[in-house]
């Protein structure tokens, strides 16, 4: 294996060698296995292969220490450092995981304005149900920075989960069959954040919409 | 193996020779294995499980054909039809499956009022995380009614998942380590549903309170 020297070579041969492959996921209990047949366990299965992948094909890549933390993991290639998360969804659907809960992405990026730079790297992948093989096939990786997975919706400048006048999740836009509808660049990204936290302030952050905005503009990217 | 005669002998079959057995879930991709290490998909994946072992012990048991009906399954001894549900939780937790949707379970009990004699099949699964062996372990098999599951709540005549002042799922009480806050029985249950039903009146359903209630009391029981 070739060392590798950046995310996107880390990427480029992930995408290579995984595209298009087939996957299975068994159960084995009390000494009998049963090949999985659903759909509702291949994504979680999926975030959980991918960075052994990595590290198998040599990449330094660790989890973070606190799960729910964001990004969940950090890579390093030539002694840079790089934030990274895992995605994965039924490529058939319109992409719903959750990308970050809105406030935590608030306080997160306001402690660590780098991390705005996370890299996202996502399977699109497809229940194999022809009634012949079982299993998943992965179609389709991407690597995305998250203003290229994020748009404004029908409600708000930002598409957000919100229940009773709060936002909970921050979720993808089609990006995949609609990239027009992403943000066209990293500061659309920030002044839509901005004006939904004007929209939805919360009295746990200690900073306000416009000391984030300040913060975060003020770091020039990597 | 001997012919099964009843969903008792199915359960205590199973009971014995399933009870503290181990298990892992393997995710082949690509061509390469990774054992999974987390919980969140143990459950779902027991309980596609399970059914293929009833098969494989003999028993005449077949998936429900709508997806999202209630009960999933649908048993057969001795000429005997029984309806089957298969749940699956981390029992070091509180348990907290759907049991089903409270309208959809009005209905489908107004429709086919034997269906409230549905049997629950139930597994309690650890997770082995002693950093020695991978998997989990299923640590207890139950097989329930209904209301030998469910029970009261703080707010509510029975436990519900409340959103919006909408009852969505009716949840389970903790009829592992606390039976006796459970319904301690048919009628019980019955009444309990009923006055929640009277509190949280739906405009979809055809039928009143009263006329759910008189329906099921008509019917008395297998």
């Amino acid at each position: 294996m070739p060392t590798i020297n950046s995310i996107e070579e880390l990427f480029n041969i992930s995408r290579e060698k995984l595209e298009n492959q087939h996957g299975t996921i068994n159960i084995n209990f009390a000494n009998r296995n049963h090949v999985y047949t659903g759909n509702d366990v291949i994504g979680n299965c999926l975030q959980e292969w991918l960075p052994e992948w990595f590290r198998y094909i040599g990449a330094n890549i660790q989890q973070t220490e606190q799960t729910q933390a964001f990004p969940d993991f950090t890579a390093y290639f030539n002694d840079l450092k790089y934030d990274v998360e895992i995605k994965a969804w039924h490529i058939s659907r319109a992409p719903a995981f959750d990308i970050a809960n809105f406030y935590s992405f608030l306080e997160t990026t306001y402690e660590s304005p780098n991390k705005l730079d996370a890299n996202y790297i996502i399977l699109g992948y497809e229940p194999a149900q022809d009634g012949f093989s079982q299993g998943f096939v992965v179609r389709r990786i991407f690597l995305k920075k998250i203003w290229q997975i994020t748009g404004p919706s029908e409600k708000h400048k930002i598409k957000l989960q919100v229940k009773r006048n709060q936002p909970y999740a921050m979720r993808p836009c089609n990006f995949h069959t609609s990239p027009e509808k992403a943000f066209q660049n990293r500061d659309e990204f920030i002044q839509a954040v901005y004006e939904a936290y004007k929209l939805y302030p919360n009295e746990a952050n200690t900073f306000t919409a416009e000391e984030w905005l300040e913060r975060v503009q003020s770091y020039t990217g990597q």
